[in-house]
């Protein structure tokens, strides 16, 4: 199938898609879209366990971070449907796992959308959520459960946060610490004056992703629609 | 074993028992005792999945929330070590079990000692964790996986807070949403004028519950000193 790249074409066959997604569905959608974010993105290293990675993808999309990137160098994820409570087909998963080195082509295709790469993990050079800049996009990274992020993530990455930790125990679940930096610092971002929302050309891309997943046999539609439309 | 009362009496007790505790445990205490707290509390209500409930020991070790209650009106909790990683040793555990609504009984118990009650769940009268005022001594009410809080606990609390969520899905998992509740509440104390620390009395006590925690036998120990120094 060809891919539509003219705005005003998404829009028209967003408009057709759209007469078959109820008004419920669209209020949602227009409700949920204004909360979206790239401006912070998630990177999974390596997580071996789906139910954590799962939970990670329900936090994503709880707090609004439209994208998460999954580098598989060793473990191929799929998610698992009780812990994700379908919140995987509303994002926009990006997978990593066909390079020499998954974590450095993830880095480097991140850095050249112009985003800083934040280890979160503590670290000599290590700052406070709240001490974190987030000014600028910012891709969090988040390791394997039993080893942390991997020594290229760790060498290549552009700045290291942490969870400031009081008590005798120095460590959490990966779902739990995700779930801690997104709320904050989705929170801190949304009250600052960054530039955190998508663009017009982002926000028809999703809803149209959005409209793909809700409407019966939406391929045979857009097939359609092309045929009719946009010879 | 009598009762030691007087904090001349403890502070000699504890003295004693550090005789037998490692220098770097005895920094150890020195430094996490400064964090902790009783002005924020949290209460558990039938968690009836004992890894969920000692994830919350975890949250309540690392932000410094010294005591957990947990009533048992249906559920017996017992701590998983796997998920703990043996943070209930360092907290106080307070259980209610023994009256026909233990709800109640923790509820009011929790007033007496100047604690207003707070739910954590969406409700008509929820504010978000930013709009909560916790200048007053604070008791965090979290319910079971299934139903949530019971109607007794929900028509006694005095005030309801929520985290915003801005996705399709609405939930999260209760060792996420305390570990959130937690740590943006434990901040936003420690960054207020509210006087959030320990009593010197408090101190004590909790430091000679380290001891015994620590110390081999401490139980002979106590009764020991107290032949010898405290008929």
């Amino acid at each position: 199938m060809r891919q539509i790249k003219n705005i005003k074409d998404k829009k028209r066959l967003l408009e057709f898609l759209n007469s078959y997604v109820s008004d419920n569905k669209k209020q949602l959608f227009d409700k949920i879209i204004k909360y979206r974010t790239r401006h912070l993105t998630v990177v999974l290293e390596d997580i071996y366990q789906p139910h954590n990675a799962s939970a990670v993808l329900r936090s994503c999309d709880c707090f609004g971070i439209q994208d998460v990137h999954i580098i598989e160098n060793e473990n191929t994820y799929e998610v698992n449907p009780d812990v994700a409570l379908g919140s995987s087909k509303w994002l926009d998963l990006i997978k990593y796992n066909s390079k020499k080195n998954n974590t450095l082509d993830a880095f480097n295709t991140l850095r050249d959308k112009g985003y800083r790469i934040v280890a979160t993990t503590p670290h000599k050079n290590d700052q406070t959520l709240d001490e974190l800049d987030i000014s600028t996009k910012t891709a969090l990274v988040f390791g394997t459960e039993l080893r942390g992020l991997s020594d290229i993530a760790l060498d290549n990455a552009d700045a290291y946060v942490k969870i400031p930790m009081y008590g005798f125990t120095e460590s959490f679940n990966i779902s739990v610490s995700a779930a801690i930096i997104l709320h904050h610092l989705s929170e801190k971002l949304r009250k600052s004056d960054t530039d955190w929302k998508l663009t017009e050309d982002e926000i028809i891309d999703i809803k149209l992703n959005w409209a793909k997943t809700v409407v019966k046999k939406s391929d045979l539609l857009v097939e359609t629609f092309n045929q009719r439309y946009n010879k």
